[in-house]
């Protein structure tokens, strides 16, 4: 697995040019319009990020006529959702941060900033008019609202040390594979591919999206300070209850307990969870996660497996493979 | 002037049935999907509202081959837009409003109404797939973009003492004038009106939004605490400069100064600022503001007189007629 990070700079490298092409739109979607938006978006679009749905979009387009020029704005539509829902999350987080000392002139930028995420919104709606073609807002606006009530169950979740594993799947389901798929279905669509194409690429991506979010699970347990760039155990630590935790939990009652009972302390985020962080380690629910999330990569190949033996094929069997062996 | 309350009323009444059935789909499109969105969203639909793009949507409608279970869609999705508006709105202040007590929970409520907002914009995107109609799609995403660039530009130029009327103009259009304008064209563009009947309906609606938004400007003036539900000079207070007090401050340099020294005054929120209110009512800045309302109206009229003489053009004059007699 260690070659994979060589490979993914392999890919990116083929797609360069059209990438940057996309980062151009990106910026031009969001800054030159008005001069409001360069100080709340700014920031955002200089962070870069993967553009992972970019690439998602390109490679679902190579299975029709490729044409960067039409293209592009499925792809910018795609990563401005993905920045808009980025805008708002940081807003509530601002207003918080800056509870003791805020300001009108901080009040104004969260809601600057809130309008900056709708503007993104609007834009990316927009992007789509181009191709005139009701099909791909159908299937945009449908992804929007599943994000949403994704993310409002993961609100609604936090805390909630009953729900199961069905509940997590859902979530994970709406808060990341979908837009994935959406991804590759719509650079499908947007490049005339074929029906059959356009389905197996959807269940491409749904399978990497699902695998995705349980390794990202799973590292947020298993990876080093250093690799998470903050302590270990975040997620539980803010309530979030994800997959290795569910299973431990659900094997051991008395596990549950403890956890519970550390998570709802108030002042747990300045106390170490270090033992329960173990205790899930030892319960196997790092390995249960790790062959689920190997359960859905496999989808993933073989969706590809009736997909043409052409360049953008290895390529997603290359993000697949990477995603599945990734360390952080 | 004082028959005008009454017209109105008529006017619902004969669109009652079908306000009724966009009430239904509005209830639908926010509350059943998700036991989540109903704590947010539910207060919203209660409060009702005027529902007046809707009204707008429907009486558009009129000039084309009208059919309600064709053009509520258009209907549901302009109000749908207004009300994820409001809730964004209420966002920043309800956690401004729990500063000194915010909770783990008031914060999830905030950051679920954040969400709800997103999500209600979504559906009002989805609503205009049913017409499988780029042009559609383009008339709300523009409207929406700039709805929140006009958001954005009453925020920053909140405090700003040096803008002129132009740039005044420019916000309220934005703010307020383009989604009336929308409203109708849209109406006219779902049930199939000609192309001459729909720019007519957007001018109309244009010219009735801006009239309508410069009485209320002036009615923030002119008001009682009665009427308005707060004391009078409420924009000003928060810093936001509106026509009669542009008016004012242009006329007179001393009564600028006396203003901006009251209003940027820290402790100005608990300060009496009758006199300022008293200094602009006697520059002229009401009658001015008046005059120029009167034009807008105007214009909606004339964009009137080459509709054909059908009862909803009588309803349309007479919710001008409304607007530009409201005293509250």
């Amino acid at each position: 697995m260690k070659v994979n990070a060589v490979k993914l700079a392999d890919l990116y490298m083929y797609l360069n040019a059209d990438i940057k092409k996309i980062e151009e739109e990106l910026e031009q979607s969001v800054l030159s319009e008005h001069p409001a938006l360069k100080s709340a978006s700014l920031d955002l679009l200089q962070a870069g990020g993967k553009r992972i749905r970019p690439v998602f979009v390109l490679l679902g387009a190579k299975y029709g006529n490729y044409d960067i020029d039409r293209v592009k704005h499925i792809a910018v539509s795609l990563e401005l959702i993905h920045m808009a829902s980025l805008v708002h999350d940081d807003v509530i987080d601002n207003a918080e941060l800056r509870r003791g000392s805020q300001t009108i002139k901080a009040k104004w930028d969260n809601r600057v900033a809130m309008y900056t995420g709708d503007y993104i919104f609007a834009k990316a709606v927009e992007k789509t008019t181009f191709f005139n073609d009701g099909n791909i807002n159908t299937i945009l606006s449908h992804a929007m609202i599943q994000m949403c009530l994704g993310e409002i169950e993961q609100i609604r979740d936090q805390y909630n040390w009953e729900q199961n594993m069905r509940i997590y799947l859902r979530r994970i389901r709406r808060k990341t594979a979908l837009l994935i798929a959406v991804s590759c279905q719509l650079g499908a669509i947007s490049a005339g591919a074929s029906k059959q194409e356009q389905i197996r690429l959807y269940q491409y991506g749904y399978n990497v999206g699902m695998s995705y979010q349980i390794i990202d699970d799973i590292l947020d347990f298993t990876g080093t300070e250093k690799q998470l760039g903050k302590p270990a155990g975040g997620d539980l630590r803010q309530g979030n209850v994800t997959l290795p935790a569910l299973y431990a939990m659900d094997r051991d009652p008395s596990l549950k307990r403890d956890i519970v009972q550390l998570i709802e302390d108030e002042a747990s985020s300045s106390q170490d969870i270090t033992p329960i962080i173990e205790a899930i380690k030892q319960s196997g629910g790092i390995e249960y996660s790790k062959e689920l999330s190997r359960k859905y990569l496999n989808k993933a190949y073989s969706a590809l497996d009736s997909l043409p033996d052409i360049k953008a094929t290895k390529s997603l069997r290359e993000v697949a493979t990477y995603i599945g062996g990734r360390k952080h």
